[in-house]
């Protein structure tokens, strides 16, 4: 009884000053915490293997906040627990005082749960719902690898269920038998607007739970002993094989204490003024009703369990081109075709960078024969890094950042166009400062006979955009490579793989004629200049490069001497680019296969910034595409063949003096 | 029995023609036709009340395929049924010559389906998976509200049930209680890379849908029997309300009645050459073993049912501005304030828009306290229009393009930063030129408390990226709305309702001063000039309008001039804002509480095409933000502050003769 009675009055000191700082705030989730209050304080006080003070150790065990606005109750937990806060040199032990600062913009004590702002405790960045399973998923795997027996425990929302990512993650986690992941539905059954659907009903979750193999302890998520007997449950099954896997579902209250925010119309609202004064008097009435006392030594963090040392990833430089790189596997034969579709060469690229660095994994959405992650797949040395994702991308994004958190190195692919679906969880993971690269395929227009649905069109202005802003100082929160040919692709997942920073590849589907060779470099903000002239600036990427190419001679033939630029990295040497630009009269053209947003803005706004007198032409798609059974006849139809691109250069030097 | 043996024969020769196209195209998925055929059969042959020539009947049956790599099967059927394809003069009757020319660029026998390129039996474009039941969600909705007692039966592959949304769609028709969807999972076991996991067999994925209340009809999906009786069973439960509706799971065979493309490695491929000749003498064997025998008046389609006819939705005119619909609710006090959140005003636009047209439906993410939807929820004459769509996005999107779909005029509004979940979803919305509106809130930084994970920051990068493309000669692929208070928010929602084609519009969530009054107007591709001068061009919009017109006094006590504009519309009247940039030295500045690629990337790409001579800055969020208790703060953290702005634009001027 006495641990029960600890657990209350610790869950309700923690629920007080969770409707402090967020009264101090003026904003934030108080309820919402204080109905996870008891999970809280059991799992961080007592039944969590972990280091409060090195909560990132990778054979500690760790809790990931999915429901991300009810981190006040968290932050409460951190002064007594002795948590650090803060980054770098400004890293301090968390006080009352620090966590009374919540949301402050000088505060670490962030809105909703972050680890770069310096609450290093959680995991990931959290509050867009419903990916915090996946995340777990991530680092349980990470952990597997590592030869750890920690565990993960993740925090749903009941209305934060509705969304299908959480499906997605608890299939994977079947696939992948990540039984070290204790999800933990917290239905308080109050959503922002009203009761959540019964659809997220306790009742249904377990059946939900139930139908996909899990064994569900159905809890009282305020009493402590129900609460442990779960958590016990979970740690048996977690390092057996034999019986289900544990899955908790816990009825909570919204609110729990004080009854004075109970009900619909107090999510994310602070309790304020007389109210809090009265929640506060109606804790002390709770206390005495479920008879809080705290009893030193009650409570007791274990000890982190005991794992073989870490394994040490020794790295080594992979094979510096494609063509040493094939050469290695004995396949060097694949060169004398001539021509390689990027696609393809990223998949050498990412067997060879597997062999040099056991930290890369691999993720794919049952597209690794069109992505050519297969090649990483099916070499026997490296098949136990690949995990097949299924179709499931925003599980496998969040996945993703999960393995970053946990060391690793991982690398996602499936169809650019299909990316879109995680663009929330990409961008949670981004804020998070994860490490994670993302590899869309049969982008643009050049796949053709599929159609738009399966066409990467928006990728590229999505990426830009977010390439226009900084993790810090000289690093981009996104780095938008578009490879022209294998050689380019292969070296530049090679460089993505060396670089420590967010990425996004793009690669097609046709195989395309070599431009460069062995000898050739590429690296982030690089480009290369393929033809060198003094009439037009052509500005080009992927396989429009191609297209662009094809064009010269005929320019040439006109006694145009057009510069012909393979713009691969966005963000790029915008001087450079600029000093080009001059040299040829100003006169700029730029050729996509996506919708605009892409290089030719990140190109008119560097010339604009930069002051270049100049007329930019950006040719890119305008409508939206339909089938072809050619891309030549796709391009033609969107007005982007070499004929087109012929046509509109000569309009740019009609009239003027070049030439 | 002659039923049976009709059936087998009439899906034999669709799977023979699907075979042949797809050969023929050099692309394509006949092994997954082949798995439908004889639900494809059955459905559209017999069971479903429709008029092949005029599908898209709102009192008919519908069939959505939303594994729509498997259209071949269906195009097979076209000839036969006397279906119509081709757009508006180009109408003409589907022949076996017309469906061989699949994929061809002057073809409406597009890779996947879309009803846009003239195939106007699907109602909807699908081939990224895991919509399709959300699009049935949002038909079967619209088709209620007009008295019609038509089904609709979704296709959703095994592989594809992976998908999460597909679960929120399942969670969404039984919160509507939408039982005259039926969702038929084919499962086909094959994925493209390999068998399908576990996780979406026949028997979990029947535990999975028991467990969401559905009761299951499990068939093998080659026997013709089987699936008249399930389809029967949901036919007599679509109409009542007591037993459980109705899914069914269909065992099948991927390439059913041709072994040589059985088993893994055959999706997605054609059968050629050799193996054509072989899977032909294979079906011929086939025929005999499941006596095939084609029995003219075997097969017949039902008739439409009979519904009340459709209701006439008399539209009239909303009030034109924010007072004039206040005083017509007796809310005029509310302008009182001198200020009003732009999304408080979406609400109340969204009121008067509901009351004067009928069709106007509005899906809110479980936010609409937020969002400000529910002031047209809360109102008793439109709450049957409002469909709460919980915490899941995706669902959300596609089933608004149902709506849209079945005549309907949806709006939907979430939190900016949580339409991103949807992105896929919405571009296969604009692929099948759905017209529909999103609204996302909290767009910016402006919100400050509760950090990045709820800012929207790439939404205006991405809509801009559409904005560039178009869907017909002048009407853009997506309109960006950034209003700057609530007249204009107010007005540009109106003028959504009133504009067929989609768009967005970004709402803020802080109170900001009225800087429009009811004589102004708003329209899409418009702006306003607020202040015109000579020395600088300021174009900023949304919240950063009230933070550039901060600034004004302080360049004017310097004797500086800037013109200030509003450009709260994506597309916009280049031309005009050129001519403010000549006005003013070639010197602009644009400003933006997102990150790069919206309005300033607009602004660069316009002034570069028309050759205007000048330096522009962009100023917009360079770094991941994070929580402050006063915009204010978050604003001088990112250095957007009007002290950064004034002296970005001070910056300017100097070294210039301006001013």
């Amino acid at each position: 009884m006495s641990f029960s009675e600890s657990v209350h009055a610790k869950a309700i000191d923690l629920i007080r000053l969770a409707i402090d700082m967020t009264a101090e705030a003026g904003s934030g989730h108080p309820t919402s915490g204080a109905s996870l209050a008891h999970l809280v304080t059991v799992l961080l006080f007592d039944h969590m293997r972990y280091d409060p003070a090195e909560p990132g150790r990778v054979d500690a065990d760790r809790l990931i906040l999915s429901e991300g606005h009810a981190c006040p109750i968290i932050y409460a937990a951190a002064p007594d627990l002795g948590m650090k806060i803060g980054n770098g040199s400004e890293q301090r032990k968390a006080t009352r005082e620090e966590v009374m600062r919540l949301r402050a913009i000088d505060s670490p004590i962030d809105g909703h749960p972050n680890p770069a702002e310096g609450f290093p405790f959680f995991p990931a960045a959290t509050g867009s719902l419903g990916q915090g399973l996946s995340v777990a998923a991530g680092l349980a795997l990470a952990a597997r690898m590592d030869g750890c027996r920690n565990r993960f425990f993740c925090l749903i929302g009941d209305g934060e269920s509705r969304e299908g990512q959480v499906w997605e993650a608890i299939d994977f986690l079947q696939d992948q038998n990540l039984r070290a992941v204790c999800p933990i539905f917290n239905c308080n059954r109050y959503g922002q607007t009203g009761e959540v659907s019964p659809m997220q009903s306790p009742e249904i979750l377990i059946d939900k739970l139930v139908a996909a193999g899990y064994e569900v302890a159905e809890i009282d998520g305020h009493d402590p002993e129900e609460i442990c007997s779960a958590l016990g449950l979970h740690a048996e099954r977690a390092d057996g094989n034999e019986e289900e896997p544990v899955a908790i579902v816990a009825r909570t209250i919204k609110g729990w204490g004080f009854p004075v925010a109970h009900g619909d119309g107090h999510h994310g609202k602070p309790v304020s003024g007389e109210d809090r004064e009265k929640a506060h008097r109606e804790l002390d009435e709770t206390a005495k009703t479920v008879g809080a006392r705290w009893t030193d030594g009650d409570l007791n963090l274990s000890a982190i369990p005991s794992a073989d040392p870490p394994p040490k990833f020794a790295t080594k430089a992979a094979p510096a081109n494609l063509r040493d790189a094939l050469r290695r596997f004995e396949q060097e034969a694949i060169l004398e075709k001539g021509k390689l579709a990027t696609r393809k060469a990223y998949g050498h690229a990412l067997r060879a960078l597997g062999h040099a660095d056991a930290r890369v994994v691999v993720l794919d959405g049952d597209v690794s024969n069109s992505t050519y992650s297969e090649i990483f797949k099916d070499d026997p040395d490296l098949r136990d890094r690949f995990f097949e994702s299924r179709i499931a991308e925003q599980n496998m994004v969040s996945a993703a950042a999960g393995l970053a958190t946990g060391g690793k190195h991982p690398f996602m692919s499936t169809f650019g166009k299909f990316t879109l679906r995680a663009y929330d969880q990409l961008e949670m993971a981004l804020v998070g400062r994860a490490n994670v690269k993302l590899v869309g395929s049969h982008c643009g227009v050049s796949l053709a006979a599929d159609g738009p649905s399966q066409m990467g069109l928006v990728d590229a202005g999505f990426m830009r955009s977010l390439a226009t802003a900084e993790i810090e100082p000289g690093k981009p929160l996104m780095v938008l490579l578009q490879p022209a040919d294998a050689y380019a692709a292969y070296a530049l997942t090679i460089a993505m793989g060396e670089y420590e920073g967010p990425c996004y590849m793009r690669t097609h589907r046709p195989d395309v004629p070599f431009l460069y060779d062995e000898d050739s470099t590429f690296r982030i903000r690089g480009h290369h200049v393929l033809a060198e002239g003094d009439s037009l600036l052509i500005l080009a990427a992927g396989y429009m490069v191609h297209e662009a190419m094809g064009t010269l001679d005929r320019f040439r033939e006109r006694d145009l001497n057009p510069t012909l630029v393979d713009l691969y990295s966005v963000p790029f040497d915008e001087s450079a680019i600029a000093d080009l630009a001059r040299a040829n009269g100003g006169r700029v053209l730029t050729v996509e296969d996506n919708y605009g947003g892409g290089i030719g803005s990140a190109v008119s706004d560097a010339l604009t910034r930069l002051e270049v007198g100049c007329r930019i032409e950006q040719m890119h798609v305008r409508r939206i595409p339909k089938s072809g059974r050619e891309p030549e006849e796709v391009m033609e139809y969107l007005g982007l063949s070499r004929g087109d691109i012929l046509r509109t250069g000569l309009s740019m030097l009609s009239g003027s003096n070049a030439g």
